[in-house]
């Protein structure tokens, strides 16, 4: 290679063995020595923390020190160029107690292949519930093994103090793109010569952001660590909820951030709405007052709604006002084939606790608004917009929350979950304001099977929820004090390139003929979902065919093997691929999937039966108070520090339990 | 399928036949009589553009008649309520001449296989540059065959009058989506525990928006079409650069409409630059001048650069102050295997006209500022950035802009083309003030050939002239004045799902072992783009290592057949397919690309070679005067109409030739 006057060599960065590694000893700790919340770690002042302390002595692998952990550690704090202190002079806590463990990784897939983990040796220490209240620049300092340090440059972020928004909505379409919502404007809304005649609420939005999603420690983020980054400020790791993760095996030990929902409430009293589409213990709603770092924890996460942390000193917590979804086998125990915390029933103790229960679309439309309203409709996830509203036969696969194994014939949409919960937070939270967080969980799911209609009908559901939102709130008169925003919480890699005409597909015997059925460019033609078929509604801006003849050539980045014939699948959620031997994790073609259309081989470990997530930016659309704080790009945690800010959360001080300050 | 409330079945809507097709009979035209700008086009007040009436008289196929074409048809237009006048009474201009000819067309692709084409019998007329100089609606209507009307609703947009941008410099990423933004910062940035460092420069532009790219008459656009829209105001068909496409055989009988170029110089006087890194008759710099439905015609608009239309009445035009670029075979004629209009040769016609030539990058560094400059360095496409800074061999593979067959070895890149360009067009337009149109051409020519590399190398090099023309117009105190929008005309189907461990890769032997080096999630890690290798450039923010051993698991919608082992190609640009027997146009894997990777199957039609444009909304980002008429979501046409209303163009005046008004 040969250089020229623009470049130059120099000696390679300095940066830790296990640094940049796809598989790494422990994320945000490239030395022996960790600190969490880590290097670079922002804070909202006044913002609950634990603190966790990690020496590591890798016994084997190319870290092995040879040596013990070092028991010694010390930690000092330091405000800017202050004199550092002692981290228990510093927040006036006693020392805490010094742990050991250890714990094995791969260092890479040969390790992996030859059974070779290297094993560490850990010390480690956690101080819990501290806050730093001065706005400015820390340093935390972790000395170990005599001499070592790491360093941790912390930033409390400095921020307007008056609130300017009295509610909060917060939309999130679980892995929209920019992409997706192009394609979904495409098959929802006509176009004459190239003029869209009806738009997409967000289109109508001011405000136009980008943010980027990826992890602490990794460049694509899953869900749970997402949906944490923008609720505390803080990224975490994938699989984890409200902590920054550990190396212990204890999943509930892991360092705690205060979420947006934990910390509206206490420091003003405001009310909190979950509503979503999935199950309630996934991610993104679980991560509004979950702490564990592992996601799957689902027992724990429904009691977090209820009590909130119960098992270390945090803030208090009185439990959302609304809680609207899916996933009732989280709620009743294992009488009914439920799995609960302490195997307790949820339905029972939500309501000791003075919620009403709703579990269908007619008992919610009844609902009273004065009420705590607890609203589980289905097992599992919540049937999708296209089998409620097209192919309804398909609801027969959806499962009753009473556990019966009935079918669940009678489910709400979002739109109605979200229209509810908006009129019972507008009642209770009185002059206090509320938050409230709704997620279209399923175009996400519908992404991961590579079902491109059903996840775009989830797509232009929420659109569709947004501007009823819109028009409700003008309605009760409580749009002029509300910030709307709509954001995602990561990517797919999708997108549309053409038309194919699937009559001409089904009509060729050799893939490599059938291929011709696709249309680019100027043989793309134009949206036959909107062009031809009879169906309208009364909300309107849905496709007026789901099957017309000329389909979208769409689809996703990274695949496992499939046969794809880009027609909507009417017999319910696709299942691309299936294992070839069951039970062997070796996925194939699913023989019943994709009939007439030309087989795929994937480019995912064969493991994978469905589509993973992606790294693009995801759009942020703003309108209401402080919609300017949500222009241009950023990072997501600054979607937490916006919405803070707009609710004047910029002070928050430290609370005398069950008061308001 | 079943209803509920929600939905109602209703008559189908009524459409034309040929309506929604991915073959059309014409675009624009769904029924039988066409009116050229069609139903729903905006005009800016003032802008010169071309009538087109056509009357079609199908002979067979499912929309024959069985008549011969209307010669009688009538045209009017009407001003809001206004009384319709005859086209001739309402422009002051005298009667068009009929034209008569057939086209014929395919109606699907079974028919294309049957070879049955639909034949069409045609009359028409063209009425020539006329403008509308009055904000409002009007009503255009073609009567043909007695009573038969197609009306078309034409609006003049009402724009503020005062120039608030001295200047304008637009950047056009050729195919660049939000997803390669975020691809190119995580090579070419460092994060540390996930916050940023260092970002990109169009991170820092204050307003961002979203334009959708889609055609006139398919949702699907080309280069020449979306640049046509960004320029003019008016969506066009796949191929046609400044003019709507009819269905005549001539392709340069076009109705036009006039460019952003045309009008500022024709009303202001102003100063026009063109800079690209593609050979300059392409159609991205092409759409600025020239007016044909058929981009190929190169020496055309090499013409029109120098001359503007000849062929008809149309604006003045002097020429750019500044061409840059490649492609030197359509200036040097057919001695030299150049192919120019009429075989002229127009580097002499350029330097008879007063412009300096320049031919490398030191003579560009070295040319005067006070002279109208043509720099042409390379015959074709110019070289991309990896291989004039990293794999420097692969410029013996760039031809000399001499046509003497010799390599171009000394090229500039987009940032020195860009710098040089705006201090000429500073110089040069005294209190006029500039606009300049750069692009970054081979985004999409990377792309196109999954060289993804390559694609990021020329997205970061776009980044890297962004950063240096805001200081440079800082240092040189233009800044204020001048607004800079970064856009693109289209995307492709691009995202990054991951990274590839390539050691691991390349040591399986299976297909379906080799995928277990892609890592998701958890496992895809740190961009060891910036955290390993030791590159470093004065410009910074590139990567520091081109070869990581994991690279980054990422790709296109929409392919060929080929192989993928996700290394950079060190040889120079990819190929990643080839023709299974010369020239039969049925393309597979190349046998000498993507060594040890994966073969896959590719998903369109077997005669593609490369990649394919997607739909995604692209984004927009602004800074400077009027920035804030650039945020929230819009239809591409709405650029043009941002950028003329900042350059106080909202009320074109007709002008005698050679003055300005």
């Amino acid at each position: 290679m040969k250089c020229t006057g623009s470049i130059a060599i120099v000696g390679a960065l300095l940066v830790g063995a296990a640094s940049a590694q796809t598989f790494q000893r422990l994320g945000a700790c490239p030395t022996l020595g960790c600190v969490f919340p880590p290097d670079q770690a922002d804070f909202l002042a006044g913002q609950y923390f634990d603190i966790r302390l990690e020496v590591h002595a890798p016994i084997n692998g190319s870290e092995a020190t040879g040596k013990k952990p070092d028991e010694k550690f010390t930690f000092t704090i330091a405000k800017g160029k202050g004199k550092p202190k002692a981290v228990t002079d510093y927040f006036g806590i006693k020392e805490a107690k010094l742990e050991t463990w250890s714990f094995s990784w791969f260092e890479d897939l040969f390790a992996r292949d030859a059974k070779t983990p290297s094993v560490v040796n850990v010390t480690a220490k956690a101080y819990r519930r501290v806050a730093l209240y001065e706005p400015g620049e820390y340093t935390a300092t972790l000395t170990y093994n005599g001499k070592e340090k790491t360093v941790a440059n912390w930033f409390v972020r400095d921020l307007a103090e008056e609130r300017k928004a009295k509610n909060i909505i917060l939309f999130i379409g679980d892995g929209m793109t920019t992409n997706m919502i192009t394609a979904a404007r495409l098959i929802g809304h006509k176009t004459i010569n190239g003029k869209y005649q009806t738009k997409m609420a967000m289109d109508s939005f001011p405000i136009l952001g980008h943010q980027m999603t990826h992890s602490l420690d990794t460049f694509i983020t899953d869900s749970a660590n997402s949906a944490s980054a923008l609720y505390t400020g803080h990224k975490s790791s994938v699989n984890a909820l409200g902590v920054y993760g550990d190396s212990s095996k204890d999943p509930f030990d892991d360092p705690k951030v205060e979420t947006i929902a934990e910390i509206f409430y206490r420091l003003t009293g405001g009310k909190v709405g979950i509503v979503s589409t999935a199950f309630l213990a996934d991610a993104t709603p679980a991560a509004l007052t979950a702490h564990t770092r592992d996601r799957s924890q689902y027992g724990h996460v429904v009691d977090t709604f209820l009590n909130g942390i119960t098992n270390y000193t945090w803030t208090e917590w009185a439990g959302p006002e609304v809680l609207f979804g899916g996933g009732a086998e989280n709620f009743y125990n294992s009488k009914l084939g439920g799995k609960t915390y302490k195997d307790q029933d949820y339905f029972d103790l939500f309501a000791k606790k003075g919620y009403q229960l709703v579990t269908s679309k007619t008992q919610l439309a009844a609902a009273k608004t004065d009420k705590k309203t607890l609203g589980v409709f289905t097992t599992s996830n919540m049937a999708k917009w296209l089998d409620r509203n097209i192919y309804q036969d398909n609801l027969k696969l959806s499962l009753s929350p009473s556990g019966d194994k009935t079918s669940a014939l009678d489910q709400p949409g979002l739109k109605e979950m979200t229209i509810k919960a908006i009129d019972i937070l507008a009642k209770r939270s009185g002059d206090k304001g509320f938050f409230l967080m709704s997620e279209a969980a399923s175009i996400d799911k519908m992404m991961h099977v590579l079902d491109y209609d059903r996840a775009l009908g989830e797509l232009l559901e929420l659109d569709d929820t947004i501007k009823a939102t819109i028009a409700h709130l003008k309605k009760i008169n409580k749009f002029k004090e509300t910030l709307i925003l709509v954001t995602a919480d990561h990517g797919h890699g999708f997108d549309v390139m053409g038309s194919v005409d699937t009559k001409y597909l089904a009509a060729q015997n050799v893939d490599r003929k059938k291929r011709d059925a696709v249309g680019t460019y100027q043989n793309s033609g134009l949206s036959q979902y909107v062009n031809t078929g009879n169906l309208t509604y009364t909300d309107s801006n849905f496709p007026s065919n789901w099957d017309p003849r000329y389909t979208l050539f769409d689809g996703l980045m990274a695949d496992p093997d499939r046969r794809e014939n880009w027609s909507v699948h009417k017999d319910g959620p696709r299942v691309p691929a299936v294992e070839s031997v069951k039970g062997n994790k070796d996925y194939v073609v699913n023989p019943e999937d994709g009939e007439g259309g030309i087989t795929l081989g994937g480019t995912l470990p064969v493991s994978n039966d469905q589509g993973v997530h992606s790294l693009t930016d995801v759009p942020v659309f703003a309108m209401g108070p402080c919609q300017e704080k949500f222009g241009g790009t950023y990072n997501s945690i600054d979607v937490f520090f916006g919405m803070a800010e707009c609710f004047g959360l910029a002070r928050g001080k430290k609370s005398a339990h069950g008061r308001f300050l």
